[in-house]
C-alpha cells in the first residue's frame, strides 16, 4: 500500500489519494446495500492526463482498476472487489455548450441533472431522464448505456452521444469530440466504449446531443384493463401525433404499494385499474391540447382506455411522475422481492405477464407481483415480492429460483435479462450462463485485444 | 480457378458459381465508372449456411472475399480487387413484418425500396431514404451505415437497426434478431458490424426498426441569402414543431446546373437565391398546415427566408424531391468535378463555405462550386466543377490538389472527410493519412482480432 501511495504521489496531490478506509467506505457500498466491495486505495483524478498516468502506472506495476462515477449503478459494476478505485467525480465540468450545434461537451464526472439544467438555460433539452439523475454522472451513464423513460422517442444514451474522449487500457488517448451527425471514416470507435461498463477504457469526456427544448409538457394518467390495450394505445397515439415522449406503466399491485407506503400519494383516477398508464406529451407547437384531447377521446370511445386525467399544472406533472419514480421506495416496506430488469418484444408482453405470474405463483403461492416501467420499450421492472405473511428469510431461498424461472420465460420470448442496468457483479453469472458461446467468445476477444493486461474492471463478464 | 469451382460445387449449385467473365463484368464496375475491379469467380449464396461454408472454405484454402449487395456504393468498397466476389442479391426475402413490434426482419439482399413499400402496407414507415434506394440492399446499407435525407430526425442506418445476423470471419454465426429497444447484456456486438464495410463479417439478416407512417408529408421550397439564415431557420422550425423530417440545401450554382441540364425542371421560386432550401414536414396529427404556415410566415417576416412555396399535391412533393435528388445527374454535362462528401459541425458551415470557395478559386480560377445536401446534418456534397472553358483533362491534374485542400479545411473545422459514403477504395489513402495513429491502431487491432486470417475485404483501411 505504501508503495502504491508513493507511486501515485509522483503525479497526484495528497488529497487526490485516499487510503483511509473510513473515507473510502461510502464508495464501496451500493446505495441499496445490495453490493459491497473493498479497495486498497481510491484516486480522484482532475484531468485526462492524470487518468492516463494512472493507467500507465497500472500497466507498469500490474494493478487493476475499477472506475466509478456517481455510484448509482444497480448491478454493482462500480464497486471494486480489491481493485484500485478511480473515481471521476472531480472531473465534473461542463466544458462548452453550443446551441447552434445542438451539443454540449462535458467531463465524465458531470452530473446528469446539471447537464439537463444547463441545456435548458440554452434553449435546448437533454432527453435522458432517470430516477438517479441528481447523482448519476455522464461517464457512468455512457459506460452503462443508460436508458430511462424517454428511450422510445430519443433512444438510449448511445443515441445521445456525438463524441467521446477515452483513455485506453494501453494508456493512449482516443479523442473524437466534434459534434458530427454523419461520420463514416472507418470503424465508429466510440460505439465500442458505450455500454462496455468500463472494461475497454476510462471515459473522460463526452459530446452530448441536445434537441430543441419542448414548449409544452403534459402528462396524462389513464386506466387500462389489460396489456393488449396498452399496446394498441401506444400505436394509436404514435399514429396520431409526433410528440409522445414517454409511456410508462404501473400495475395494480405496484400502485397499491404506492398508495399504502408513499406519503401524500393518491390514485390519480377514481378507480383502480389492472394497469395505470402514464403518457407524457412533449410538443413544440402551440396548443397541443386539442390533439391530445382528440386522441384520448378516441381511445375512451373505443374502450382502449378507461378514464383519463390530464395534468393541469407543472406541479401536477411532477406529482404524476413522482408516483412512477417512487415505485422502488413504495415496495421497500413490503419486504424482500425478486427483482428483474427485463425487456421483451412489445408484442410478447401479454404472454410474458401471464407466464411470469403463473410461474411465480407456482414457486411461491401468494407472491405479490409489482410490475412497472417502460412499457413502450418492452422494458418492465418485474418484481416478485414475498407473500404478505411470509418472513423475508423464508422467501430468500426462493429468490434465485424465481430469477431463473423469470429469465427462462424472458429468453424463450426473445427478451433480455438486463434491459438497462447492465451486467456488473449482479448479473454476471446469469449472463455467462445464458449468452451464446459465440457471443461470449467474441466479447472476450474484444476485451483481450483492447486490454491486453486485463487492467480495467477485470471481474465483469469474464471471471 | 478450376480448383475453386470444384470446391464451391460441393455445396453450391452450378448457377450460384459464376466464372464466366462476361457475366461478372457488370459487378466489377461501379455505376459512375469511377471504380473497376477483377475477380476469378462470383458466388451467389441463397442461405446463411452457404455464406458460412464460403467463409469456412476461405479460411481453409486461404482466399480472400469481397461482399457486394446492390453495387450502389460510391467509394468502391463493393468492387473486388482480385478477391472472390460474394454477392448477396439472391438473399432478398422479407422474412417477417411485425407492426406491433415496429420491426421487419429481412435478408441482407433485400432492396431498400421494397422494405419501404412493405412497411407502408403495414401502416409503418422505414425512414432511411436515399437516391439509390431502388437498388441498394439492406446489407450494404448496414455495412456502410448509410445516411441520406432523414438523418437529423431518424438517425443513420445505425439508429434503425434492432438486430443483425452475421457470419463471422472465423465461420461462426452471430445472431441477435429480436426487436429489443433495450438490451444491456454485455457489449452490443451488432454495433461493431454497422459501418464496418464488410471487414468484420458478412451480414446475412437484419431486424429493422419501423416507425408510425406519417399521415401528411409536405415539402416547402424556400429561398435563403446566406448560410447563417439556414442555421437560424433550422433551429426556429425545430423549436416550433415536432415534425421537420428533412432540411436539404441546393446552392445557386447547383440549381443553375439543374435548370440547364435536367429535362422538365423549373425553379420552384420566382427568383434565384444564393441558396434554395427544401423543407420536408412529416406530421401524424391532423392539419399540420396551420403550424407550417405560421412558421414560414414568421421566417419571412424576420427576413430569414425570402419566398416560400408549399407543395399542394403528392406530385409536387415528388417534383421538389426530384430536383434535389438529381443534382449529380445535373452536374454531369458540365464536365469533370472534384467531389467531396464532407460533414462539419453546423455552426462552422458559413466558415467552411467561405474558406472552401476561396481555396478552390485560388487553385483553379473560375471553378464552379456546386454544393448541395443535408444541411441539417452538416453534411454537404461539395463539388468543384471545372471552369466552363477548361478541358476535363486539363482540370484533372488539379483534382487531387483541390481534394486535399478541401479536406484540410474540413479537418481544421473538426469535420469528416467521409460523412456518409465510407472509405472503400476511394478514400483509403486520405483516411490513412489523416486519421490519428491511435485510432488507426485501434481499428487494426479490432480487425485482426475479428479476422485473424484477414479474409474479408482485406484491402479496405489497412493496405
Amino acid at each position: 500500500l505504501q508503495n502504491l501511495i508513493e507511486i501515485f504521489a509522483q503525479f497526484l496531490e495528497p488529497k487526490q489519494i485516499i487510503a483511509e478506509q473510513s473515507e473510502i467506505a461510502q464508495y464501496l457500498r451500493e446505495w441499496r446495500d445490495r453490493y459491497f466491495g473493498q479497495t486498497p486505495i481510491m484516486l480522484l483524478p482532475n484531468t485526462t492526463q492524470e487518468v492516463q498516468k494512472i493507467i500507465q502506472t497500472a500497466n507498469e506495476y500490474g494493478f487493476k482498476i475499477t472506475t466509478q462515477g456517481g455510484n448509482t449503478g444497480l448491478v454493482g459494476g462500480q464497486i471494486p472487489q480489491g481493485e484500485v478505485l478511480v473515481c471521476l467525480k472531480n472531473m465534473n465540468q461542463i466544458i462548452e455548450t453550443r446551441p447552434e450545434d445542438d451539443c454540449m461537451i462535458v467531463e465524465a464526472g458531470a452530473i446528469l441533472e446539471n447537464v439537463q439544467n444547463i441545456a435548458k438555460e440554452n434553449g435546448r433539452y437533454f432527453p435522458l431522464s432517470l430516477a438517479s439523475q441528481g447523482s448519476a454522472t455522464i461517464g457512468g451513464l455512457v459506460s452503462t448505456n443508460a436508458g430511462g423513460v424517454h428511450v422510445r422517442k430519443y433512444g438510449m444514451m448511445r443515441a445521445l452521444i456525438m463524441g467521446l474522449e477515452v483513455v485506453l487500457p494501453n494508456g493512449e488517448i482516443y479523442q473524437e469530440l466534434s459534434p458530427l451527425r454523419k461520420d463514416n471514416t472507418g470503424y465508429d470507435l466510440k460505439q465500442f466504449f458505450i455500454g462496455a461498463e468500463g472494461t475497454l477504457g476510462i471515459i473522460t469526456k463526452a459530446c452530448l446531443k441536445l434537441v430543441a427544448q419542448p414548449k409544452h409538457i403534459q402528462v396524462c394518467m389513464v386506466g387500462f384493463t389489460d396489456e393488449q390495450a396498452m399496446i394498441k394505445a401506444l400505436h394509436f397515439i404514435e399514429a396520431n401525433c409526433n410528440f409522445l415522449s414517454a409511456f410508462e406503466m404501473i400495475n395494480q399491485q405496484a400502485l397499491e404499494f404506492g398508495l399504502k407506503n408513499l406519503i401524500g400519494v393518491k390514485n390519480p383516477l377514481d378507480k383502480i385499474y389492472p394497469y395505470l398508464g402514464l403518457l407524457e406529451f412533449s410538443s413544440n407547437a402551440q396548443n397541443p391540447d386539442a390533439i391530445i384531447e382528440q386522441i384520448l377521446g378516441d381511445l375512451l370511445e373505443d374502450n382502449i382506455i378507461y378514464d383519463a386525467v390530464i395534468s393541469n399544472s407543472i406541479s401536477q406533472v411532477n406529482q404524476f411522475w413522482n408516483l412512477r419514480e417512487n415505485m422502488s421506495a413504495a415496495q421497500k416496506p413490503e419486504g424482500r422481492a425478486a427483482k428483474h430488469d427485463i425487456s421483451i418484444p412489445i408484442s410478447k408482453i401479454p404472454q410474458f405477464m401471464n407466464n411470469a405470474e403463473l410461474a411465480a405463483q407456482e414457486i411461491v403461492n401468494g407472491a405479490r407481483i409489482a410490475a412497472f416501467g417502460h412499457i413502450s420499450d418492452g422494458n418492465i421492472h418485474y418484481d416478485v415480492a414475498r407473500p404478505q405473511n411470509m418472513e423475508d428469510d423464508d422467501f430468500q431461498e426462493f429468490v434465485p429460483i424465481i430469477n431463473n424461472k423469470i429469465h427462462d420465460i424472458v429468453c424463450a420470448l426473445g427478451g433480455s435479462i438486463s434491459a438497462e442496468h447492465g451486467i456488473g457483479i449482479g448479473r454476471a453469472k446469469e449472463f455467462q450462463a445464458r449468452e451464446p458461446i459465440t457471443h461470449l467468445n467474441l466479447m472476450k476477444t474484444i476485451k483481450q485485444s483492447f486490454d491486453k493486461n486485463n487492467i480495467l474492471n477485470p471481474r465483469i463478464y469474464f471471471n
